[in-house]
């Protein structure tokens, strides 16, 4: 096809690095392990933005901004949280350059020294609770349900495009409530917000669950999460909603005066995705041939390729071509008629395969003369000639057929890669040679998760909400066991 | 009132630093010089957002997203830059904290220094221009029209909650263009497009002009601004649209093939507008009973207050009322109705005001039987009852006249604020005691400039687009001069 890219059969990691760049989706930066997102990654990224910001609207929460920089204090006050952050960040240690005295350039001013030493938010929960013991005082002034989108730094040693860099775009949910009751519910009700946008929007299925105690955030009492499947049968973690329990009202000091006038400390939550989906839906979709977007994440939805010799030929297209642009746009689809001179049609083909543009129109003088033009779809790539006017049907039965079928395609795959073990050895087995969620008993302890993921790199995905109570025994250590949860190995 | 909020007249500071808080916009936060934007500040900044992100689209640019971090020697690179941007800067010098093994906490870690350090971007022509040599290679690949929304951080020694602060939020655009003339309009471009939005979004009548040599963005060749007047008589400048030459492409060799084969620098513009905005939003507009917001940014447009004893007079007003907040919902009208039972109308009514929504209906028992309501505009504060059959056209009417009322009253007094003066003793007195804009010859120095800025405070706010060539002579100097230039205290 032209188009340079290592099939996924021969090695799927680099067809992912490959694919990420050639798109134009994003490249490495000259800062070490950052990212730059280019206009049509980020294009993604903004619609993601928009359905998932709506749907926390709709359910209740506002948008607030806390600062990009944690006092190193603020982090040691929640004793495991800072066991899982306050490692690898970056610290901001003086606030001056100044112009080295021998003329070899800029230096560090040793005299603006901080007296407190700044972390770059790896996460927000130690400032917002320490901002949120300002803002409530009282039953009347919760729940308390905001959200932020910001970005965040970790400091990642191995980074990939995407899936995980030292800074990344990220929304974090963070609410306080009255009850234990209702922050339990909040947090469940964030997993169905990201399973529902998941679902919808990426067409990506997901499992919901819950995570053991070696996976939980660091300062949760409990984790949901919602996991996903890529083509190379590893797992994904999507997003993560964190029950908090009293933990950072504790650690922050923060009470409520009841109904009933008594002092308590205040209920959390805190929940988040980040542009790791972008990698989640180039990784769910995407093929040999490039991106497959889903065309409610599509930043171009249709593109309108003119075949011509000559202006004037370009000239007719036009006329036929832009009452249909206008038609389409006025229905909200959004569309590129690409009328370059500077490549051939067979180029563009190839490009926006590529960009994984669900549907692509080509017209030319046989279709100018008949009343045709050729419509092509990318996720299954067929062609037909249709007459134009049945085009805008056509379209849009496309894009919903396309969001349906993608979702169910990555469905089958997926149902078809949980498989369920009673043995390790056939746990090593299933691993090895087919992948994906493998459903297993296990003890319930975090020695024997430890020692399978030592032995095997798997870890425990998930514990599924929908999962039945069925007894059985451990695989590793014949000690009993409720349930099954889900392994995999994992990005 | 109730509000407890200084008067203008008696210390305007003091007015806008309690109203920011008051109306719940902004506070201080645990970070020396960092703001919280509260939720309600913020839905202000994400309408301010949303307006200008589809001027910029409109006008083809594309958002994209660069790293937070620059490295210290990209700084260096660009001469005038780096004097003003890279002293008073968050420098990241380490990427770990470490238990301290003394038991006395969390230190960082020695062992963690980078090599070279990193720099929290006050702004991003660095980065950008460093990734732009990777992107454009040819006339092909110009223009590049990039926007950013993204955090900044200039270490601030005085800050003012919106209006100086140590991390604010910003976009910042960065453009690339074969040719001079094109950067040149694409610059003249960006500050019409500010201006427009300034007039017609936030209702704040700008004058726009270039900045004097001294008063030029770091890198520049040509800054243009819009210019605002604030009602204390102090100039704010609002936007800024940088014409930055070669300078950029020549510091990060960024060179294009052009149509002829020849090897050319690229041309380049940037401009940002920022959090800063919302601080001239409130100081433009509000009055002493608090915020008065244009109703195009206005998170709140309507608010409905019953005034009831009891559930069923509740229940009736609520039926009389949820249908019209259907109807004014479905013309894209934000409403909100506030039902609680915990505060009294007199109190809601004073929040409503402090919060400067724009258009307030109270309806009660009264009401319910005559089938009227009552509907307050918070500009002018007049209230009146009309027929329940005539409010949503009085609604409309109101929103589209309350825009237009503020951005009158706001223009007049600038322009009553404007004065023309030919001696620096008139300068003196009018800059004393009556402040605003102040249209004086100046003889093009810089040192002129500064001797009249150490003297008086007083800034050349701008040279204005539309100023007619008046030959003169300098109010200081008595050297000749070609126009007049706009002088203020500023913000």
């Amino acid at each position: 096809m032209g188009k340079n890219l290592t099939e996924r059969a021969e090695d799927y990691s680099k067809w992912y690095n490959e694919l990420v760049v050639k798109a134009d989706l994003a490249e490495n930066s000259g800062v070490r392990g950052c990212m730059v997102i280019k206009p049509y990654g980020y294009a993604i990224w903004e619609k993601m933005q928009a359905a998932l910001d709506a749907m926390f609207k709709e359910t209740g929460h506002e948008n607030a901004y806390f600062p990009l920089f944690i006092p190193k204090s603020f982090l040691s006050r929640e004793a495991s949280h800072v066991e899982g952050f306050a490692k690898e960040c970056a610290v901001v240690t003086h606030y001056r350059l100044k112009n080295a005295e021998d003329g070899s350039g800029l230096i560090v001013d040793p005299e603006a020294k901080l007296e407190e030493e700044l972390i770059v938010r790896p996460t927000s929960e130690t400032i917002i609770w320490d901002t949120y013991r300002r803002w409530i005082q009282s039953y009347r002034d919760l729940p308390l349900l905001i959200n932020q989108w910001a970005n965040v730094v970790r400091w990642e040693m191995r980074t990939r495009l995407f899936l995980r860099t030292t800074e990344f775009l990220w929304q974090e949910g963070h609410t306080a409530h009255a009850t234990e009751d209702e922050a339990v519910k909040e947090a469940e009700l964030i997993m169905n917000v990201y399973a529902e946008f998941a679902e919808n929007y990426m067409a990506m299925p997901v499992i919901k669950g819950t995570k053991t105690e070696s996976e939980r955030f660091a300062g949760a009492i409990e984790t949901y999460c919602i996991e996903a499947l890529m083509q190379d049968g590893k797992a994904l973690q999507a997003g993560t909603s964190h029950f908090l329990g009293q933990n950072f009202a504790k650690a922050f000091d923060v009470k409520f005066a009841t109904k009933e006038g008594t002092q308590e400390y205040v209920w959390a939550t805190s929940w988040g995705v980040s542009t790791r989906l972008v990698g989640a839906l180039i990784m769910t979709h995407s093929d040999d041939n490039g991106l497959v977007l889903p065309p409610k994440l599509a930043p171009i939805q249709v593109v309108i390729v003119p075949i011509y010799k000559g202006p004037e030929q370009l000239e007719a297209i036009g006329e036929k071509v832009n009452p249909l642009i206008k038609e389409l746009r006025a229905k909200g689809i959004s569309v590129k008629y690409d009328d370059r001179d500077t490549h051939k049609p067979g180029f563009k083909f190839n490009e926006y395969e590529l960009k994984g543009v669900p549907v692509r129109l080509a017209i030319g003088q046989r279709d100018l003369d008949d009343g045709t033009l050729e419509v092509a779809r990318r996720d299954t790539m067929e062609k037909e000639t249709i007459p134009m006017t049945a085009v805008v049907e056509k379209i849009e039965f496309l894009l919903e057929d396309i969001q349906k079928h993608i979702y169910e395609k990555a469905a089958t795959f997926r149902d078809s890669h949980i498989t369920a073990v009673d043995s390790y050895a056939e746990f090593k087995e299933v691993l090895e040679n087919k992948g994906g969620f493998i459903s297993a008993h296990w003890d319930g302890t975090t020695a024997t998760e430890d020692r399978i993921k030592e032995e095997t790199k798997a870890t425990i995905r998930c514990i599924p909400i929908d999962s039945k109570n069925e007894p059985g025994t451990c695989m590793l250590t014949g000690k009993p066991s409720l349930r099954r949860v889900l392994f995999a190995k994992a990005y």
